[in-house]
């Protein structure tokens, strides 16, 4: 996850095709977004690599990155490779890091539902001890729940009577 | 959430105008699924409810339901009312009721970043006890994750070389 500016992201190295991240969203919604911050997530922040190693068409791309950057998702910080113009990579802010549990929960469930027999190409894991990470449910008093069966919806503090 | 035919649902009652999940989804990528599923987990699980509680597009709810059908997100169920045609409502399947956690990410994330001041319109909750419900990170070996910092992404069992 810590890119230094040259160092090519070691997730460069792995096929994308069959990530289950993006096919959830091809069921959930507009999949290139949650796509994009995949890509962040996992080191690869320059255009160019994104691009190429998630297959993105180039104009989706600038359109995504600019809607991330314009909604405070991503930042811009510029970087300058020898010899060449000076570019910018993309880098996620404190907001984007905590799009990092949907991002876990699109992948537990597309994992679950929507991966190849193999498996996923991707394993979220704990950094220190290697195991892999999934959600669970607590409230908050304390109860860990077991099933999202007993997950209730109910009005918030924002709720307004039509 | 349990509904019987012919009874309003609670949801119904409540403005969505200010929903933190559809904000989230607005940034976030195509935000009228998601919306769609709020309305099914909220016990909204007709058409016509859906279309007006939601304020969705009729096509585009047409489309977001056919979708949710045909990847085995939602089922059809048929009911008549009095003196009417019979028609369907929607139900969640297993692979539905799964991407709870999904939602409740996209929620948590919608309700820090992107709620009024008031706050959310709705609160997910504890069935027993009436906490709020949130997401935690925890690892297969049994550790509490306190940051999605000491989260890493690797390689996972369908991971092929490029």
């Amino acid at each position: 996850m810590t890119a230094t500016p040259g160092t090519r992201p070691a997730a460069l190295d792995w096929s994308m095709g069959n990530c289950t991240i993006a096919r959830a969203m091809g069921v959930l919604g507009e999949r290139w977004t949650l796509v994009v911050l995949r890509e962040v997530f996992n080191g690869v922040r320059r255009f160019e690599d994104m691009r190429k190693h998630a297959e993105i068409p180039r104009q989706v791309l600038t359109n995504r990155l600019a809607t991330l950057v314009e909604a405070g998702v991503l930042r811009r910080e510029p970087y300058r490779e020898p010899g060449e113009r000076s570019r910018h990579e993309y880098r996620l802010t404190e907001m984007g890091f905590d799009i990092y549990p949907i991002l876990i929960a699109v992948a537990d469930w597309g994992d679950r539902y929507l991966a190849d027999p193999e498996g996923s190409p991707l394993t979220l894991t704990h950094r220190d001890c290697g195991a892999a990470v999934h959600l669970t449910l607590a409230c908050e008093d304390g109860h860990e729940l077991h099933s999202t069966r007993e997950v209730a919806p109910r009005p918030g503090p924002g709720a307004h009577r039509r």
